[in-house]
């Protein structure tokens, strides 16, 4: 017995985008409460040499995107101009309207297909569709996600892992 | 085309694990460098309501360990007395070898097999095999790993996303 490509794939990026859309709502209602500027919130880090909220949100969405993209073809380019929390949540929808857009053949009949990909600002690698979605993809996602997260609690967002796991 | 359940589950352990257990290494020279009481460190953590660092890493070994032991019967218990990162590289590195027991045959046979596991401190869950890998178990092995590294980041210890992904 095993499981699909796209129980792995699609699965695992909608729970967790769709958990993170909620716990951005959450967010919303921290700053209006503590009167937290969310272009200050956007900018937050864990520390100084690490990306900023924004941008890990954006990241967790672009793996969700350009795993399923590359899975099947060539993924879109999403422009990084988010400038508030309602912005990364469209982010976030356009990103799983995106995943949505496939069907499940259509991600089921990559598992052994060569996905070349960009690791860093110079190289690519190349794995079969499978390695490529379980040895970097879901590591990536759920690192950026997780981050995003985090950076969360720190600011004192009321949110716990349930949030994160979508079962709230 | 599909995964195995040995490749979803096994292999994701098993490569996030083994790059942690390096991390740890990097964590105990900057402590030596430093001069930073490894038992500080194993108590310091993002946000006072959020676990501490040794209860991330231990938290990443039981999900490992017990989605391997639950797929497959009943998990062993841990103890939980960790004091220094020696220590829990010694966890690691016992959760490491818990997983390689198992052959990839007594993985991929439990994909429908219906699985029962604690949520919370009351309640119980169960699921499919498959869909208590992907709907809970990756995404909270992945949770604590990264909460561990980000931890490890905020104290200033020299590691980047290669370390994480074990790509070092």
């Amino acid at each position: 017995m095993s499981l699909s490509m796209s129980t792995v794939a699609m699965q695992s990026f909608l729970q967790t985008l769709n958990a993170l859309s909620k716990i951005l709502d959450k967010a919303k209602a921290h700053c209006a409460a503590k009167k937290i500027d969310e272009a200050v919130l956007l900018q937050t880090r864990l520390t100084p040499d690490m990306f900023a909220f924004v941008r890990q949100v954006q990241l967790a969405c672009d793996f969700a995107k350009n795993t399923i993209g590359r899975l099947t073809g060539e993924p879109p380019k999403f422009p990084d101009d988010e400038k508030s929390l309602d912005d990364l949540k469209a982010r976030i929808a356009r990103t799983i309207d995106y995943v949505k857009g496939f069907k499940d053949a259509d991600i089921d009949a990559t598992a052994e297909k060569d996905v070349t990909f960009p690791i860093g600002p110079q190289n690519t690698m190349t794995l079969e569709g499978a390695q490529y979605v379980i040895a970097f993809a879901l590591p990536n996602f759920y690192f950026h996600a997780t981050t995003a997260y985090d950076i969360l609690r720190q600011v004192g967002v009321e949110i716990g892992k349930r949030d994160f796991l979508g079962r709230t």
